[in-house]
C-alpha cells in the first residue's frame, strides 16, 4: 500500500514575467509569504481579481515563482461565479482553455486562454515513481478513507528529481471527499 | 448493472408550520414554483438568507411540502462562507447538528441546530431495491465515468414506494465529479 499526503489547491495564479509587469509594475519583486510543499514554489503576499461575466472573485493568491507562462486555476464552484466554463487541464496545457480577466494594483490582463480547472494529479520524486512502476503522466486511483470517502480515478502522475510527494486535489474536490489538508490517502494501482 | 440519473442539490432550507409562519407570516402559503423528481417534492419561489459568523449566503431555496421539522443543507463550501463546519448527516438526523441563523421577508430565526451537509444518497422505489438487494440505509458505491471520475463510497440507500429513482449529491461533490445533472451513473454492489 502506497500512502500520499493529499492538499486542497485553493484558486491560485501563476504569472510569466510581462504579466507580473503589467499587474503590479514595471520590475515589481513577488514576495513569498509561505513555502509550499512542492520544492521552490510558494505562495505570494499579492494576490489579483477575477472578473467573469457572472461574478468577481477577489484576493486570488499569485504562486510563485514566475513561469514561462500565466495560468489562472479554478474549481468548477467558482467557475459557476465567475460565469465562466473552463476547461479540466493539466497545469501548462492552455491551448483553447478559457478567457479571463485579471486585474491587480497597477493593471488588467485581458487573458484570451489561461482559465482551467486543474485535473487531480500526484506529485512525487522519481524514486517514489521507480518503486511505483509509473512514470509522469500515467493515471492511477486514490482511495480516501472517511464518512465521505471515495476513489479518485483518473489521478495524474508528476514525476520528477525536483518533486515531492503530495497529491493535489480542489476545492471541490477536497470537500466531496471531506478530506483534511496533509492527511494521508492511498494509491491503488 | 445497475443505473442511476444522479443530481446536484444546491443549498437548500425544509421548513415546519411554525417556521414558515415566522420568516414569512402567519398562515404563508408555500409556492410550488417546480416540481422535483421526488414525488410531492418541489422547489418554492420562496427563499432565505443563511447567516453566519464570516458570511451570508441569499436566494436560499425552500423545498417544499411543509415538514414535521425544519433543515438546511449546506456544501463544505457554502460551510467555509458562512464559517460553520456543518456536520455530514443524512436528511433529519439533526441532533448535534449546526446552528444556523435563517432570515426571511417577516422574521429572523436562530436555530440552535438543524444545518447539515447532506450524505449523498440514492432515493429508489422499493420495488427497485428489491431487484437490487438492498434496503434503506444500505450503503452502496457508485462508479461516476468521465474524465474526472470516481467512485463514490458510502452512498446511502433511501427506498420506498414513494421514492423515484435519483441520486443526489451536493455541489461540491457534483463538480468533483464533473456531472451533468440526470446523467446516469452506476451503482457497484
Amino acid at each position: 500500500m502506497f500512502k500520499v499526503p493529499i492538499a486542497r489547491s485553493d484558486v491560485h495564479i501563476h504569472l510569466k514575467r510581462k504579466d507580473v509587469n503589467i499587474l503590479f509594475g514595471k520590475d515589481y519583486q513577488l514576495t513569498n509569504l509561505k513555502n509550499l510543499t512542492i520544492p521552490g514554489q510558494f505562495a505570494c503576499s499579492e494576490t489579483v481579481s477575477l472578473i467573469g461575466p457572472s461574478g468577481r472573485i477577489n484576493g486570488v493568491v499569485v504562486v510563485g515563482p514566475e513561469r514561462p507562462y500565466s495560468q489562472v486555476e479554478i474549481s468548477i464552484t467558482n467557475g459557476l461565479t465567475l460565469g465562466i466554463d473552463a476547461p479540466v487541464r493539466l497545469s501548462g496545457d492552455l491551448k483553447g482553455s478559457a478567457p479571463i480577466k485579471v486585474t491587480g494594483p497597477a493593471g488588467s490582463i485581458d487573458f484570451s486562454e489561461g482559465l482551467i480547472v486543474a485535473a487531480r494529479h500526484i506529485h512525487m520524486h522519481s524514486s517514489d515513481a521507480a518503486e511505483l512502476g509509473v512514470k509522469t503522466g500515467d493515471s492511477v486511483s486514490v482511495r480516501v478513507p472517511g464518512p465521505r470517502g471515495l476513489v479518485f480515478n483518473q489521478v495524474i502522475i508528476k514525476a520528477g528529481d525536483h518533486e515531492a510527494l503530495e497529491m493535489h486535489v480542489d476545492f471541490d474536490e477536497g470537500h466531496a471527499a471531506g478530506i483534511e489538508d496533509f492527511q494521508e490517502v492511498e494509491i491503488i494501482l
